[in-house]
């Protein structure tokens, strides 16, 4: 089957914008230049898809090309299982995916109902129709490595190091996919070098096209000293070698070098589809995983234990370690009783959590028209809304310069709630895109999206919602809620997912989508849905009694109706 | 703290219905005709709580008595903790209680989040406060038992047995508890005789005080010929014999006597607070329990070996055999390894599955006002809009002379989808009560919900979606969409439950209200939301390629996008 990606223009298929834009996104995932194998109808993550089979697809698209105004079509795992008249401001496509009941949420049960063809992966925005690729993560990982520079290094937020505090560091990590892939890249734009051990070589040649990484050297020696003489002088600097994760740490102990920093991001979540065994070429090990998938999975097991080992040997030495949300540590605990894993932290608790209790998450947006000038017009209201932000323009200016864009041209910008005046700094700019698209300014309808990796939206005790404050990591009322909040709100796509980057039972999560399509009712939508979205990242954290939520209840008027344990706010 | 129960009349605390609809229907949960233990805010079925405490119960009171027509409020786990502005067709509360992530999802975490108040047990209707008492389980009794006469003894849906198919059977059941008492009238309703053990004799004799049993005969072979006397004349009959179930069942095997049907409703779900092991008195196994509570569970799994093998014996030699969701099959499986006790079925497969094909399922109304005089006229509307189905007028005639109303006066009637003119039955009659209120023939506005147990509103693989024809069970996407488009449709509370009557774990659930308030917009939201309910219960069947799911569709227009298996529907 041979694929596409989204139409472009002003032209369109649907009866409105709101369909349109499921449309457009839903192709934009299988865009070749954004998906990992979108024959397969894979997106990313393993196993993560847009849709249950190419018939499901021609249906989902048959679907919203009929859709009416008032209408809601709804999705499961990926098959369009219903269509009801709603209203106008209600949500146009609903989404549940991968979703099972407790006792039987694992991966055993997950692969025999999708044997039967009755689940697909969801994966996080893969089944939401919320992938933009590489694009997509660099800010999570660029905002993630810079606060990691200011505590661990520190670099100061503001003073002239700040976005380039691992200026003369090294820092090693693994996986050059879909995600993984925006490691060297985040690193290179914070000054540091990065050293990366990918299995599969043409990941690391479609990184190198894209500009995420500098250079391929499957020489581990080699590509060592390039990157040692890169720290050397303080050059950015990234290389990509072809071998596996765990035997290029080992190699570093065997060596006695010890990085700067250590993290990974092979796909660990999942042992039998996402990573691969150390002692087998790709080639060999999709193979066995063919002829003996239980045998895959144990040598999968045992290659993470030693790849953790590995992890945690360097932090003994001195490395900065940090799971970067692959739960290769929960996938030891699990499964070979490796109790010491969880000996190093998860990124959320390190690093992004004080982002989260101020509602702040990566907010993107996607230009329907096709057309690059709609996303840089928009580049330019970032600085002339928030003039005061020059965290925000610097990223802006280094992602225009680059972040190449892959399919519909977007961006990503981590806005948080912060209303001094009553809009929230996301609703703030999501009506201001909307009035650009009313005066023509901007060519076609902009969609607003988000990871599900996101402030108020998941409960995932080994990432997300690890090591919260209150003990509260694996309540999923959360995330719930935030699905409910967001339909009522009036988003336009509304989903809930199983899994994602964590794996099957190990999270739940939500996501939106909100079409600016220049309209008085997308304008309301857009300032309710971006104050409870944001607002579920500060009451979700205010509960949890983190001071900086409470605080910014406080700052920007968030209702919370117990306070922190139990306290009426004033 | 003592306990009212809900306001009355038409005065109204609240700034609309439908926020004191929410406050009435929270306060109607705990009426202490209604709930357990209102003094420990729990309803039902074991631990199932209204609020998580009552800080929260009165901070809930708090934000539903100054919130706008605008305004959501969100419960996480029965206590309040956010409110924002959405939009009038929007619901006012939104409600998710006892989730949590997969992996975590057992009573172990449930307990440990519970006990640092992290969390509260929803159970099915107590935490989304739809509970109205054993008049709520009775119809669903009702129903079961007159399918099971149709499909069993060949009693015709619309001739003159139908209702009383049981005319001259011998049922024979255990356990008249809460929900157990709700069998011998609902036997008695459909013509039949009723022989129940229960091991306590004061439950045996609050039956009787509230007419849901005839007689106490604590011998059984004086109790059993009194039954056959019945059976012989053709009369109704119900008696109680204060006795161990297993045992009686042993005694009829001993005596040859094989009923026409058997089934169960002791507590057998909870091997140590709910089910009472053979050769002990209720005083003898209290002590056992306390003293040893391992014993007690060695001699309760005993004694429900011994349960299930005569329930197969009698199957066996010509008695029709269902469990009654109580678990006991999967409790002697679990922890006896007895394999063959899935040899005779569950009561949804069996009976329920074909109502809920066809969007079947507790439709419930109750009146605001605390008028008996509002439900009474609506007794009437039930025969002046369906005068064709005298299923259901007989079912109003028997519930009317029979059942007493607990709390606010209120009504079950299993209504379904059935939309020949476009307007599905549920949305029918919910309309017609509507025109009451504005008319002022009924005094206040009446509210409209349902038990979780829904025709597509659960996934529960030991219970509701046991044995689904396409291996489907643990499927939990559908009750997630099942809340998102009633969300959509404009439901007043949408509520997301964990756990309900078979464990945390075991089940993932949806419930929603509607206010009719009289208004046009009350119209509005009726007709949306019970077209998308029972509708999720007609596509989520038609998916699993239930032929009488298909059928409905066809007949009803409900649009099914890819039909059954994947072939689209003309
Ligand atoms: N928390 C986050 O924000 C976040 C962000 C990105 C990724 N992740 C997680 O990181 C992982 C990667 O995501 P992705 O989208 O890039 O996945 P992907 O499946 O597209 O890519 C994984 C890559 O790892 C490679 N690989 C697998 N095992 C290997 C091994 N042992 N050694 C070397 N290379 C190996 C594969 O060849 C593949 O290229 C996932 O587990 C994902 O959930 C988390
Ligand atoms: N699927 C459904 O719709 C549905 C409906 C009702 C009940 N149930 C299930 O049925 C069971 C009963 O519910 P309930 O609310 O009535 O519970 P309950 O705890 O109020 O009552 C159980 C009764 O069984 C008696 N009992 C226990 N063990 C006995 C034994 N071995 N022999 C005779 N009597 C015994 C107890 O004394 C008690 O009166 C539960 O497991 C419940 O989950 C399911």
């Amino acid at each position: 089957r041979r694929y596409q990606g989204a139409p472009t223009g002003t032209d369109i298929e649907c009866e409105g914008w709101r369909q349109e834009a499921a449309l457009r996104m839903l192709n934009n995932n299988l865009d070749p230049e954004v998906a990992e194998r979108p024959e397969d109808l894979v997106v990313y993550g393993g196993t993560g898809r847009a849709a249950r089979s190419w018939d499901a697809y021609d249906a989902i698209l048959d679907e919203l090309r009929s859709l009416a105004s008032d209408e809601t079509l709804l999705v499961q795992s990926g098959k369009p299982v219903g269509r009801f008249r709603t209203h106008e401001r209600a949500p146009r496509v609903l989404i549940a995916n991968s979703n099972l009941v407790g006792r039987w949420d694992d991966w055993a049960h997950f692969h025999e109902l999708e044997a039967k063809g009755l689940m697909m992966y969801g994966q996080m925005t893969a089944g939401s129709w919320a992938y933009i690729g590489t694009q997509g993560i660099i800010q999570g990982t660029y905002e993630t490595l810079a606060e990691l520079a200011r505590q661990e290094f520190g670099a100061g937020e503001g003073d002239e190091d700040d976005g380039a505090g691992l200026r003369g560091r090294l820092v090693v990590t693994g996986g050059l996919g879909g995600m993984g892939g925006a490691q060297p890249l985040a690193v290179t734009m914070n000054g540091g070098v990065c050293l990366a051990a990918e299995v599969s070589g043409s990941r690391i040649d479609r990184r190198i096209e894209t500009r995420y990484l500098d250079e391929r050297v499957d020489d581990l020696d080699e590509a060592l000293s390039r990157a040692e003489a890169a720290v050397e002088a303080g050059d950015p600097y990234s290389v990509g070698v072809r071998m596996n994760a765990a035997d290029l740490l080992e190699g570093l102990l065997a060596r006695d070098v010890v990085p700067d920093v250590v993290t990974d991001q092979t796909s660990a979540h999942d042992e039998l589809d996402g990573y691969y065994p150390s002692g087998y070429s790709v080639a060999e090990a999709d193979r066995l995983r063919e002829r003996d998938p239980q045998g895959y999975v144990e040598a999968s097991l045992d290659t993470m234990v030693r790849h953790v080992e590995a992890i945690l040997e360097l932090q003994e030495r001195g490395a900065v370690a940090f799971e970067y949300g692959n739960n290769i540590r929960g996938q030891v605990e699990a499964h070979r009783n490796l109790n010491h894993a969880f000996d190093f932290p998860g990124f959320v608790p390190a690093y992004i959590r004080p982002l989260f209790c101020r509602g702040k998450g990566p907010f993107r947006w996607i230009a329907l028209s096709g057309d690059p000038a709609d996303i840089h017009r928009t580049d330019d209201l970032v600085t002339e809304l928030f003039p005061d932000e020059p965290h925000l323009h610097r990223w802006i200016d280094l992602a225009r310069d680059r972040v190449a864009f892959q399919g519909l041209p977007a961006r990503v910008c981590w806005l948080g709630y912060g209303s001094e005046d009553g809009l929230t700094e996301r609703a703030r700019f999501a009506l201001a895109m909307n009035d650009l698209v009313r005066t023509g300014e901007i060519s076609a309808p902009i969609v607003v999206t988000r990871d599900h990796l996101d402030a108020g939206s998941v409960a995932s005790p080994n990432r997300e919602t690890e090591a919260m404050r209150d003990g509260s990591d694996a309540v999923a009322d959360w995330p719930v809620l935030n699905a409910l909040v967001n339909c009522a709100a009036g988003a336009d796509i509304v989903s809930v997912h199983d899994g994602g980057g964590v794996g099957i039972g190990n999270s739940l999560h939500a996501n939106n989508h909100v079409v600016l399509d220049g309209s008085e009712l997308a304008a309301e939508k857009a300032r309710a849905v971006f104050t409870t979205d944001p607002g579920m990242g500060v009451i979700r954290h205010a509960d949890a009694g983190y001071p900086e939520a409470l605080d910014e209840a406080r700052r920007s008027n968030v209702h919370v109706p117990m306070g922190e344990g139990g306290e009426e706010d004033a």
